[in-house]
């Protein structure tokens, strides 16, 4: 078998073969097909596509490609969740404890925020002792004990899809949906857990702008989870404004133990409860009306609450933080930003307040480079919201002052002010479930 | 400027800009460039196309990556030819005395042979004493003097072509016609010669199969030579059967030198004398009629012939070996292949015959390979004749008695031989010039 003819293969429109798929990962993660012809194949797939056999083959030759997460012991309970990314998406914080309170399995890998995006795995650490890497013993003691565990990704997970992606990331090789299903679905695959869901977001603040290209993936991806014996639910959420208030590791920290307290409602709690509860309805095998009764009730008992203390103490975190949110780390400086207009908020460009607040030090642009727990943007306004001149729109919070007027600029370009008041949006767009086969 | 903006804007159908497609051609030359974002490139290309200021700055670019010779002191007499390559292809030894006898000027750079078809070169060297390389004052001397000289490339032409071509080679990305004729061209611009005439090989023994596809090619081409400053001729000739009857370096040498003294007529005669007539025509602008009766004058009266023998001797050549073809290098093995039916020659595939002619160590395979310059093929019959059991079809020539039976096998396989007469096929599909702006 030769790489060239599998290029020229796909080149041409035809169907790659289970074996040439096979051939191609297999000699790609270990150096034998060099990245030139891996790149060339990856554009000519862009062009020409794969079929759901070629994709499911795919993926599962990534998933296969490294260690894989054995969670066959808790049966049809183990669960995960996945985001495609967006600005002040608190949601694991809040659904994972949420699901655990109501007896599933998370045992969770997470990585870093890059970008405009925050990493949940960030998020934990800004919470004062959390131990972000535990043994697999451990962890695995730790899940079938309470229920959770939420550790950074430390194991070979799908390592032919980290070196894949790089390489399309550098040749406009990222937008093709059977690429993106594949390397999405390869580390959800090797993860381990039964039932998936995926918060695919979608508008300006995320990497589907519509909610027909968002339709395309999510379905793509559920399919494709199912063929290879996973329960896969997608949530098409929006992403044109940032989620909750809250933008930063701390101050997202507050918001979504507010939600699990009861004391916050709003959108961020609609979108956490539905994506709980198709978690909830896939692992349990009930309907998503009876799922969505477990969800609110755990969270309006306090269980949801305390299993998040549980986890967090489990995990050496300080509970006394979140307990008394105000011992969260906060920023040395604040500055509040006005309206200099009367009107609506008719835009709030997301990733340009994700921006913001990489510039106030709560994200990184590149890896491995030093956040600030504390900073980040409090919103006091959001689209669709009457303004008027003077009225407060948000607060900075930053440990660096002379970064205030840069942040303030990109924050001001994020927002469009008119007269009239815009149409509202849908917070979920759609939901897709695996058909029963 | 950055690579995966070019890659992403081609790659979404937008064409490139100058200054774009000069960016990539200087960074990829340099190495700045990698080859995994080139080759995404050139798979982008192949899917999304080229218009022609695109596919003329490309060529163009690649042109002046290296050394360009300079012709411009011989005014509009310097002349070039072009193969795209075939089987038993020996039209440069005849045509290129032929127009200098007329007073044009050859200053030919030529590359060896590789796979089923013979160089330039090689045949050359089958001539005892030939020097391949001369010094650039010899070579540029001689041209004036004499109106010929034909070395083999050492200078450093088009370095961004050769990278780039080895890149699209296994990258499944050669048979793209703007990468194609950017490739061809870019060599001839930087050879120097101000009127090119092209020998673009239709059939089954030629890269492009199909009339049309070398149409849409060699349209091109012209087209893009005249946007670069040049007058450019293809003439699309018939590849479906080799050119000629004789195959291998020494015995193609004889034939050539057979029609140079108007002893040897037919198909290979009527392709030597169009395409002279084409540069003749170009470089004098006179009428192809014209033109057509100057080159058949030449072979006729005897000085094409001489100016060969001028040529070859002024390179070291031992031109007793033209005056008496007996004394070229000869094979130690000869054996005659008989017909063991009776009909016609319905098919004769040109790249098979060829590949007999490597097997008896006429050609190489792989770089730097030896060759025998004495071997090779004499057919006796073509496609279209007539046979019958036991009459001879060709004869082997060759050093390595024990490669007979396989070259026999090969050689067999090319052949068909049917009950009824095929009909026969045009030896020049169509002549295009460039358009007189």
């Amino acid at each position: 078998m030769r790489m060239y003819d599998i290029i020229e293969k796909k080149r041409d429109g035809y169907p790659l073969t289970d074996e040439e798929i096979r051939f191609f990962i297999q000699g790609y993660t270990e150096g034998s097909i060099p990245d030139y012809q891996a790149s060339a194949l990856c554009m000519a797939i862009y062009f020409q596509g794969m079929n759901d056999q070629e994709i499911s083959v795919l993926t599962d030759a990534m998933a296969s490609s490294g260690d894989q997460v054995d969670l066959s012991k808790y049966g049809h309970l183990s669960v995960d969740k996945h985001s495609t990314g967006g600005v002040g998406d608190k949601t694991s914080l809040v659904v994972l404890p949420l699901v655990a309170s109501l007896g599933v399995k998370v045992a969770k890998m997470t990585g870093p925020g890059l970008g405009h995006t925050g990493g949940t795995v960030d998020k934990l650490l800004s919470i004062p002792g959390y131990r972000i890497q535990l043994s697999p013993e451990d962890f695995s003691v730790q899940v079938s004990r309470i229920g959770i565990a939420v550790v950074g990704q430390s194991r070979n997970l799908a390592p032919a899809d980290k070196k894949l992606y790089a390489l399309r990331d550098v040749t406009a090789t990222v937008s093709s949906i059977p690429l993106i299903t594949s390397s999405i679905m390869s580390k959800k695959l090797a993860s381990g857990a039964k039932n998936i869901v995926l918060d695919v977001k979608v508008g300006s603040g995320a990497f589907m702008k519509s909610p027909e290209d968002a339709h395309l993936l999510a379905e793509k991806m559920v399919h494709i989870g199912q063929m290879c014996g996973r329960n896969v639910t997608a949530v098409l959420t929006n992403m044109n404004v940032p989620l909750g208030n809250n933008i930063g590791n701390a101050l997202e920290v507050k918001e979504a133990v507010g939600v699990l307290r009861g004391e916050v409602f709003g959108e961020l709690r609609d979108v956490c409860e539905e994506l709980a509860s198709n978690l909830i309805c896939m692992a349990f095998e009930i309907s998503p009306e009876k799922a969505a009764s477990m969800v609110r009730d755990a969270i309006d008992d306090g269980s949801a609450y305390r299993k998040m203390l549980e986890w967090i103490s489990a995990q050496g975190g300080d509970i006394r933080t979140l307990e008394d949110l105000s011992l969260l780390p906060k920023a040395k400086f604040e500055y509040d930003i006005c309206s200099t207009h009367n009107g609506y908020i008719t835009k709030m460009d997301a990733e340009r307040v994700g921006i913001t607040s990489v510039i106030l030090g709560a994200g990184r642009e590149v890896k491995d480079a030093p956040i600030d727990y504390g900073s980040g943007i409090i919103l006091y306004k959001k689209a669709g919201d009457p303004v008027s001149i003077g009225e407060k729109l948000c607060t900075l919070y930053t440990d660096r002052e002379d970064k205030i007027p840069e942040a303030e600029k990109m924050f001001r370009s994020a927002l469009t002010i008119g007269f009239t008041k815009p149409v509202p949006q849908p917070l979920i767009y759609e939901i897709i479930r695996s058909k029963k086969s």
